[in-house]
């Protein structure tokens, strides 16, 4: 199934998209989050499989399709690329960083540039969402059922705030709308392998990166079951698993974005987004 | 007022705390979270100077005196003492990293040595608990209206997941049980002056801190603001303003945390609280 959110923000309809239409699905959930993903998918499948659902009026605005996850845990240089063009080494094992859960907007919404920010950088990642506590895997070959499902996310970052203001990253992960997430979430049975989705985002129409989940460092397994042996992850969780090359920071001349730059975005199966740069 | 939450994990009754004896609150509001100390003070002042309130039976278990917060922020390296004695220079500006909400549990409750540990440490803490949004605030005199209150706060920390595992901080601040919270949560009206409170926390009862507020390299005002101009501050969010000198990694022959260790610790009047250490 494909989960959204439609309406106004905090006002979000839970829907689940079906060749384009969006379903209301507030007579089964209250929301998109952790309860729902944990228990509530069976009778999703039921009243879709039913044709029960009310269709919803098209061109409402398209919220972020995950409501409040506990927590946001970021992988940090988890491309061979990515790794390369910031002239970071290869990471022994996966670095963990942390981002403000409030910051998530819609994958419409507008993106602020922070006061003060000069350094305004782009990210496109596959986002995890957890479907059931994780807690101590044994292996990664435990990690996919704890998996509810795969999310555009936008991992936006501020590189002086996260690299030249104390070396702690999550002041510049963390900045108000920096998480534009969505437009569908994707539940964890239609993605065929999300170890080879092709990862793709534009500035202003010009093509910044191009890459692929196959060339992740950790893969999506061994880092669930990695994160499990630090926190304990439980369901609506995001895990944001790192970005390819070709953010502005590894681009001779650092074209960061700036007011009124927009960046569009997608993976395959996940559909597309697009935010417009706005001074906060 | 002292708030706190009196009951099971997960099913505690929010209450106010006067002269040892806690008032159910249920009547006034569901819990003490975000929303109530935006909005719900009024009528919890009322309800208590009405004398209205019941009276809940003595004996029960005292959980965190804060339901789910959006996030803790913490700060790092904010006493001189603690600098000194982990080696670190005096950060030029505030040192931010996060611990996932999730691992708030009772000032009473066992806390977890994880898997595969052998440097869990210690650190009391001042938690200061926001009631109003806090964005880009214009000065540091504009961050006491922000504050709802004060609270004791363990920032339970594994030094080897924290140091030398990426260098990310995050990673060895976020183990389940990791952040004891309480027993109470006190106004700031209550708090005559919050840079001025001893902190003291004893290991198996061998005093190992003893600090003062009044160390802080960055107070309480300046924290506030400054944070605020990296992310957005909202009511019900923790921030741990960081820990005197005295913890096991800065002690000689560093005597971390053993399962069957306890560890009491105090703010001058916000509390005691008592932990007991249990291999996870």
């Amino acid at each position: 199934m494909r989960f959204s959110r439609i309406g106004a923000p905090g006002h979000e309809t839970p829907a689940v998209e079906i060749d384009g239409i969006h379903y209301d699905l507030s007579t089964v959930t209250r929301d998109i989050d952790g309860a729902f993903l944990t228990g509530g998918l069976e009778a999703a499948a039921a009243a879709v499989t039913a044709g029960s659902l009310p269709e919803l009026p098209a061109g409402g605005r398209v919220g972020a399709p995950l409501a409040a996850p506990g927590k946001i845990v970021c992988i940090g240089l988890n491309y061979r690329d990515h790794a390369d063009e910031t002239g970071a080494a290869y990471p022994a094992e996966p670095v963990v960083f942390m981002k403000d859960p409030s910051t998530i907007v819609g994958p419409f919404d507008e993106v602020l540039i922070p006061r003060g920010s000069t350094k305004t950088d782009w990210e496109v990642e596959l986002g995890v969402v957890i479907g059931e506590t994780a807690r101590y895997l044994d292996s990664p070959a435990d990690a996919r059922r704890h998996i509810a499902g795969y999310v555009l996310s936008h991992d936006v970052s501020e590189r002086e705030f996260q690299l030249e203001r104390g070396g702690q990253w999550d002041k510049g992960k963390s900045c108000e709308t920096f998480n534009p997430l969505g437009p569908v979430l994707v539940t964890a049975d239609e993605v065929d392998d999300p170890q080879n989705l092709g990862l793709r985002l534009w500035v202003d129409g010009v093509q910044r990166q191009n890459g692929s989940t196959a060339n992740m460092i950790f893969g999506i397994d061994h880092v669930i079951w990695y994160l499990s042996q630090f926190m304990v992850l439980r369901p609506g969780d995001l895990i944001n698993t790192g970005t390819p090359a070709g953010v502005a920071l590894g681009i001779p001349g650092n074209p960061y974005l700036r007011a009124g730059s927009t960046v569009a975005l997608e993976i395959d199966g996940l559909g597309r987004a697009e935010q417009t740069l706005v001074q906060a």
